[in-house]
Order: C-alpha cells, then structure tokens, then sequence
C-alpha cells in the first residue's frame, strides 16, 4: 500500500541508513530505500564494473535531473544516495559500463518504450491514491479484434464496485489515455486510477463510471494507405483516432454496459495522449461532450479560429463541449505550460475551459493523478 | 499473437541472420530474435563491459543448461546465438560485468523473484494457446482484505465468455497456483490460461469456471504465531494454507457468482504450487474435490498411510475426490518425475490418479501449458 514506505521509528541498516525498502520494489527487496526526508538510497551488485550510475528517467525527473555516479564498495555492490526527491512515482534505470538496465531489486512499470524502474515516493499530505479500505472496483483485461490495426488487442477496463451487482444498470465511459513510450498499463500500475476513482467513490464526489486504457502507439495495418484522402502523410495520431472511433468504442459499447452517447462518453490523456484527446475529441464532438488535457503539449501558434482543425470557429459546434478542462504542473517545460496561455485565449473567446496546476510538479505521474483528481468529480454531471 | 514470429519468406538481417523479433519482446525492439530452426540470437549494447554473458533461468531450461559468453562487436553490441531451443516460454536475464538484469528489448515476467526477461518459441505443431478467432473472456484484478496477511491484496481473476451477460448463472472454480518465485500474474502473463481456456471453451471440451490465482509467497502477519499448536515452526505452506481457506476463498464467493460447493471447486499448482495444491487439497476435502499437481515434487519417500497427512490411510474419506490428477515433463528432475510412481503406488492402493506426461518437456511453462490443456476438460464433470 502506497504511504506505508515511511513509518516513524523504521530501524537504522548496518550501513547507518534508515531508510525502508520502497513499495515499488519486488518483494524481498532491501534496495532502493526511502529514507524519512525522501532521500533515495540505490544499490546494486556488479562486482566486475567499472563505471556505473543512476539515471533517472528524464530531465524532468523527481529523482533528479540526470545521471549521477555511483560508488563501488567492498562487497561489489555499487551504491548512492540522492537528495530528497519530489513526492511520486519516478522513472529509473542503471547503467553499468554502458549497459542500460532496470534495477532486480524494483517492479518494471513500461515507460520510455521499456520496462522500466519506477520508485514511489510517498506524499504523507495526500491519501487519494492510497488503498483504503472502501469498495473496490475492478481492473480487467479485455480482449477484442481491431481491423484497422489487423490484429487482436487488450484493453484495460476499470469497472467501478458494484458493476456485477446490478446486471441493467449502465455506466458513462471516460477514454483514458498514457503518454509516449507507455502503455495501457501506464494508468493502473503507475497512475493507480483504480485506487484513484475508488477513493473518490466512496468519498461521493464522483460519479460511477467506467475507465477504458488502450495503447495509444498505434500503427495502421501495413497495407493500409500511409497518404490520407487529401494526399498529406497519415500521422501515428491519426491511425489511433480512426482505430479508436471504428473498432474500440463500438467493442467497449458491445462488450459492456456503458451510456453509449456523446453525453455519457468522455477522452482524456496526458502529454501525448492529451494531444491524442484533444484532437480525437474535437473532430468528434458526436461522440465526446468531454475533453481533458493532462499535461499536452501547446501548439507552436495557437489561433482559436485555425489550430486544433479550426473547429472553434464554429462557437455553436464547440458549445456542444460540456467540459473543456486543461492541466499541467508549474514545473513542466515551457511548452506544456504554454498551454495556460491557450486556455486563457479559449476562455476570452468565450470558449469555457477549466485551468487546473499541480503546484511544484512537473512532467511526471504525480502530476497526472492530480489532474485525474480535480477532472473526474465534473464528468458526467446529470 | 503466438505462432505469428516464424513466417516463411523472414527477411535476412545485415547480419545474415534470418529470425524475427520474439513475440515477448517490447513493440518495436529487434532483439531477442528466434530463427526457423528455433535458434536464438540475443543482443545488447554495453560499450565499456568486459564480460558479458546470456543466462537462461534455471538449470533445465529449454535455452540451454547454463551461462554463454556473448561476444562483443565493433559498435558496442554483444551478441550471442543460441542452438535451436525448446518450444514454449523461457526466463533469462544477462551478467554485464557481474550485474544480473534483464533484457531491455523483452518484456518482463516475474519469476526467479524478480522481473526477468522472457522469450517465446513458437511450436508450430500447438495451437491451444494462440488466440483465436473465438469469444474470449476476461482477466481481473481483484482487489480485497487479507486478515492472515493483515495486508490488501489483488487476485488475479479469470472470467469465461459470456460471465456478464447472464447475472444468475453461477460457475465452478479452479483455484489455480504458480511456482517458486513467481507470482498471480505467471499463470496468465507466462501461461496464457485465459487464452487456453478460451480454446477449450469454444472447442467444446471445457466447462465454463473461473480461475483465481493468488500469489502463493504469502508470508503470514508479523504478529501471527510461528509456531503451530505442536509446537512445530509453522512453514510458508502452512501460512498459504490458513490465508486460502480464510480469506481467499469467502472473498471470491463473496464477489462472483461461484457454485460455492465442494464439487465445484477444484485446486492445482504447478512445482512449489502442486505442493500447495496437494497439501491443502487433501487436508480440504469438504471444500475441493478436485485436485492437480503440475510438476509437484516427490517426497522422499511415499507412504500411503503416511505421507500427506496420512490422508490416504482414510480410503472412504479420499474416494470423495472426483479427481487426483499428476502430471509431468519426461526430462524433469528425477525428484518430479519421482510422482509417477507416486501415482502408480496410488493407484495399486485403490487410490484412482491420473497420470499425464508432457514428452521430452522440462520443468518449464510449456509442460504446464500442456499440463492444463489435459486436467481442465477433467473438471465439474456433471
């Protein structure tokens, strides 16, 4: 359970370390530790290595901004300790003599194209994704056939408590997307929102739903034309909006037993699934009377009567939006904060949308589960 | 999708190497890659190692018997092949310099007590365990309190075709365990069971049940006894055992729609988990009628009156099991192959068992993958 790493009093290791075995490591493992002040202590056996460091999973990494030296002791084993990290859930791996790899000691959580090492530091300030002892739902593995990517997929369904109990009651369905280099697990494992919407459940602020998680790196089928209609390359982004408007919608609508009209379906992602969400949802405002940004990236020039294919300029199409709602944490890049300035130019254009920061975060799943925190609680609304 | 790895008419590499990326590799990773003929190449990049070598989990594993030097080219890869494997599913990670990690171009599968890499090697003569065009059903995570572990845990729960569409229809269960090492997910991630079962299912030899499978490694409270009512130590077996029965089996009554009787209720395990099953199964026999033991280890020496509790000393009380069933790979150890004369000292002793070979097969996924093809068409016959 997320928040029982640190715990007053944790005992003191032979190496006078106090910290405890983080809970995304794999059972037994003594290594990465957290410390108290959330300090991080990483360790691992490489007898005969040369040169090995710690490097966290990008620039804007909690743990730290980039490769940092590890030191060799006696026993073979390779060890650091980095300066208090950002509360969260942090991308790692090691290098050992230019050999990329994810630490034994953690569970893999897929990010940056592999599996990954992840360490959760805990927020002793925040309990929503903490598993508490309220109703659970269920995260579920369906399994279906998509004919734009000619192949056979899964898809991860949360269904809320209670989902079996009542066999003819419907759900509303939120179309929950990762970010680059992840996958459908990205939002389970790493962003918890099962533990997320169950917290929110049981506290009333939320409305039952279900939460559909696809992999967004979709390819087209290999013989499907790369050019579109009007002769422009056919982008990944496209082939997944057309893979998720012919084949995953109407299985999740077949398969389960959702609201299946546009005020009852919802699309959110974060970095490059809120671009995903935002374009996938803006072309098909038939299907979709919801959008969430999480963290997306801003356009290079943003005019509300041309980007995002011009749809703004018909007010009365967009005013059929029942929730435009736009996040990021204040720490992000540039260019994801940019996106403050296209939500400020939406709402003067008398475009509603929701601005929402993550205080002192930046691009990372802490961020993410907060965005899922303040987006969810406004869907749906009857 | 299995069986899709080996097409005729595979490129050949730069390096003249016909294979193609392994079905358990990441999207878009080239290596491990398996040829025609079932060899193996396996490559990673470690510019600065001096040592780099493949391991293959495990003495009897179907990549080979032990550590292979790779050998290092000119852009910094290492690269070794491999004679032509075993088909099925092997574990194996590297040593770069005496640093023990997976393969960053496979997906992970925790066995060994880590995440380890994985290869698949097509058999182009099985087709159980390639999804099929047929109704699939689903996998669950399913979430609920532990009083014997004190803890929240997740079982992982499989759900027949069809589970949702009928809310009085009740279903038998398999309570289904992993090895030593692995975990809830091994049987569904490494041993397809969804995927088999689907099979089954739509070839008509199965009846519809759930599988539950837990994690087996289950250490009992800190405050709990550690010694049992004898004064004995209690071992992990014993734990696994109390947290089953106590917790694990109510909470699945209580959540799905189970035929809650002893005749629809059934319990197997593959090596450490056959014990379980065998241990518990017998010391059960008013919750199961219905027992399998995949590559269970021999005791050391069998009894009929004596071993297992002496249980089978009670000939009335056993001939309420509806099925003993054993089985095995012909090139296992001798101590699991030691349970065919288990089974024949069973049967000479009225006892019925069935025994079931999975020839030239080791001690691997692929003998439990077979393993369960034959036992699951034998359960809650009507």
């Amino acid at each position: 359970m997320l928040g029982a790493a640190l715990t007053v009093g944790a005992g003191v290791s032979p190496n006078g370390e106090t910290g405890r075995p983080a809970s995304t490591n794999v059972p037994g493992a003594e290594y990465p530790q957290v410390h108290a002040d959330r300090r991080v202590t990483f360790r691992l056996r490489a007898p005969e290595a040369r040169r090995v460091q710690l490097i966290p999973g990008g620039a804007g990494n909690g743990l730290g901004p980039g490769p940092v030296d590890m030191a060799r002791d006696d026993s073979g084993h390779w060890r650091v300790t980095v300066p208090p990290a950002v509360p969260g859930f942090h991308y790692y791996w090691f290098s050992v003599d230019g050999f990329l790899a994810s630490d034994p000691g953690s569970r893999t959580f897929f990010g940056w194209n592999k599996e990954c090492s992840g360490v959760e530091i805990p927020d002793p300030g925040l309990t929503f994704y903490d598993l508490r002892e309220v109703p659970h739902g269920e995260v579920r593995s369906f399994t279906y056939y998509s004919r734009v990517t000619a192949a056979w997929r899964r898809a991860i369904v949360y269904t809320p408590p209670g989902y079996d109990r009542d066999a003819r009651r419907r759900y509303p369905v939120l179309y929950l997307q990762h970010g680059s280099g992840e996958n459908e697990l990205g939002w389970s494992e790493q962003g918890r929102v099962h533990v997320i919407l169950d917290n929110l459940l049981a506290d009333g602020v939320v409305r039952p739903m279900l939460v559909v998680m696809e992999n967004g790196m979709v390819a087209r089928r290999r013989d499907a034309p790369t050019q579109g209609p009007d002769g422009r390359p056919v982008r990944g982004n496209e082939a997944f909006a057309e893979f998720m408007v012919q084949d995953l919608i109407p299985a999740v609508d077949g398969a389960y037993r959702t609201r299946a009209d546009r005020a009852h379906r919802a699309i959110a992602g974060l970095s490059m699934g809120a671009g995903q969400a935002l374009q996938i949802g803006l072309a098909n405002l038939d299907l979709f009377a919801a959008i969430g940004s999480f963290s997306g990236v801003a356009p290079e020039t943003f005019d509300v009567d041309r980007t995002y294919g011009g749809v703004f300029r018909d007010r009365k199409e967009t005013s059929r939006l029942r929730l435009l709602w736009m996040g990021a944490g204040t720490a992000e890049p540039p260019r994801i904060l940019g996106m403050k300035q296209v939500s400020e130019t939406l709402n003067r254009s008398g475009i509603p949308v929701v601005w929402f920061e993550a205080p002192g975060l930046t691009h990372e799943w802490q961020t993410w589960r907060l965005c899922l925190r303040d987006f969810a609680p406004r869907l749906f609304a009857k």
